[in-house]
């Protein structure tokens, strides 16, 4: 079984006990005779897996009916531009708020459709804040936000109130905390953090926003198609839908959202503890911006950085290093890592400072000495 | 373990040995301590599976350096609509050779971006044909075909050859038969069939086919990123990737694509000869075009279908009914389905025979006793 401290920020770690099932569904589903990856999409079987997955997601994330649910593939990078392709070409312009590295491809993905108004940016300071005061366009398609940044280490706690629709990449914390749907009209979010195995995409869409689409699309880019069909338009990813839904499960055997979110704080809290007062580390995002998902972190003497890399590795601690353009450490804390694993972190920090503390005071005894 | 005789059209059976092995890396992949679902797609060891399976790819279909291997997603329906966005849009035309349900749709996307001339239809027929003649405009930006038509039970075994670039949807037959990739500039496949589980799109290109693309598209859109990131522009189908890969494996051991082809003739063989002397069965595709992947087939007295249906389950035989539009039956007797399976299926036609003929036997002697 999975034996590591799994901190890596997608794909990332699952729990045990939804691997297990999986596994036993690749080898013989539901007592069927079949593996769950030969099991024919339109069969009354699966068809009950994606209803069963709709409905999880209602109750987890208490979905309105005047939503849709929608289960699709490519990812949020597909989303970047079928978003504009459905609601921004034609109109004009869309807002877009800019904190991060996957802000930005949105944006450059909107400009192909038509103008991306950049409301505000943290780009000044490397994206370490989450910007709070923005003007909106009032004839613009939409506003678009993206509620946690997995490779700087912030997340949006507030989200806008406006009068376009509001619409939200979640990819990296959805269903790791509460949220008012209603306050969106369309949400998406990549299947490989709290969700299930890389594969899949979920889209939560008001259907009053569904209705401004008035143009002819290419069928796997309307959202619309997806919707009328049941996300049964075409062969959809079988085992990912079907992964999800056990880890949607025992999402809700846990207590649903509000017991994971209380769990994600006092995980993020233990670790940014730790951060603030090892006299090694610092913390990369500002304080009341930082991430419960991706803790960002670095060291005052960079030369360790490796050092500690190599340290970890006897902890059984996995997936710690920072995003290649951004350096230093990330830690995840999805749904499925457990306390444990981040107690092992911060027991790890702790004697690596130790260590390194008592080696200083060497050098200078034996600069003392000498 | 599977122990149906799955004759489903997609997803499909995949060898028992195979999803042995991905059970097992469900659980703990490499000895790595993770799940193959937990791992990052920017790990060395996905990095090595990718690798893998692109040299499986052109080691199995002799894929010459000159083309490219693109593992996406969304699956053929995608590549419908994609195609002539990369190919078609601001080039006026491309030709179309409608052969069935899915060449249709690849046509209705392609009128997105141009015109479609349809160089040739068996739709008079109800596509139980592939038309041999057509004439194909020069200046047309590609022509189009689809292999194999799972739907109708018909497959192309002689391919054009004409002098503008040459595309084909190979979905549900590749790495069934021998081909000669050079007679192709594009072909596509979604993984469903002979590949692996839903969810992973295969694209082998031409290098200097992709040198004719020179528009801003969609990233997603892009075949020219998907090659320039080695299918990792974002976060891949890890698991399906990786299946496909121990699938590809299995193939290899069996003797390639070569053994495979012949074990797939006698399987259709024997198939169709009992379906041509079963007095209640006949065939659906005409002689010469039957295909080896989908044998589509019915019985004179439609009223016996459902019994046939019921009958057959007595045998572990599952998915042999026919598609929603078409009726009848369709077995898919694609690379893991063993001979074994086809055996089984040819008794229970015959033991189906041999009730229904005593049974009017019994009824005409009652009717001359009466």
């Amino acid at each position: 079984m999975n034996t590591k401290h799994n901190f890596g920020a997608g794909p990332c770690v699952l729990p045990a006990s939804v691997l297990q099932q999986a596994a036993n569904a690749v080898l013989n589903w539901n007592n069927l005779g079949l593996s769950i990856l030969e099991v024919s999409h339109r069969s009354s079987d699966f068809e009950n897996v994606i209803s069963k997955t709709e409905l999880l997601v209602r109750e987890l994330l208490q979905v309105p009916d005047h939503y849709s649910i929608l289960f699709m593939q490519g990812g949020a990078s597909t989303q970047f531009s079928m978003l504009p392709m459905n609601f921004l070409k034609g109109r004009g312009k869309a807002c877009y708020l800019d904190t991060g590295f996957f802000a930005q491809k949105a944006i450059r993905e909107a400009l192909l459709f038509g103008e991306a108004n950049i409301v505000n940016s943290s780009a000044d300071k490397a994206y370490s804040y989450i910007p709070e005061d923005y003007l909106v366009d009032k004839d613009a398609a939409y506003l678009h936000c993206t509620s946690n940044n997995t490779i700087e280490g912030t997340e949006m706690f507030q989200f806008p109130h406006t009068s376009i629709p509001l619409v939200c990449d979640m990819s990296s914390d959805i269903f790791s905390r509460v949220i008012n749907v209603e306050d969106f009209d369309l949400i998406y979010a990549g299947a490989q953090k709290n969700m299930g195995p890389a594969g899949m995409t979920l889209v939560i869409v008001k259907d009053k926003f569904l209705e401004r689409i008035d143009q002819v699309l290419p069928a796997m880019s309307d959202y619309r198609i997806f919707k009328e069909h049941g996300s049964l338009y075409n062969t959809p990813p079988v085992f990912s839908i079907y992964v999800a839904m056990l880890n949607m499960t025992w999402l809700k055997d846990q207590g649903g959202v509000t017991v994971i979110e209380q769990r994600n704080i006092e995980k993020a809290e233990m670790l940014y503890t730790e951060i603030d007062r090892n006299s090694l580390f610092y913390g990369m995002a500002q304080g009341k911006h930082r991430s419960r998902m991706n803790v960002t972190f670095s060291m005052y003497n960079q030369q360790q950085e490796s050092s500690f890399l190599d340290f970890v590795e006897q902890y059984g601690i996995v997936g710690i290093r920072g995003y290649r353009t951004v350096g230093g450490f990330r830690a995840s804390l999805y749904n499925a890592l457990s306390i444990e694993s981040v107690i092992e972190l911060v027991k790890a920090m702790r004697d690596f400072e130790h260590i390194y503390v008592n080696l200083d005071a060497l050098h200078v005894n034996s600069a003392n000495n000498g």
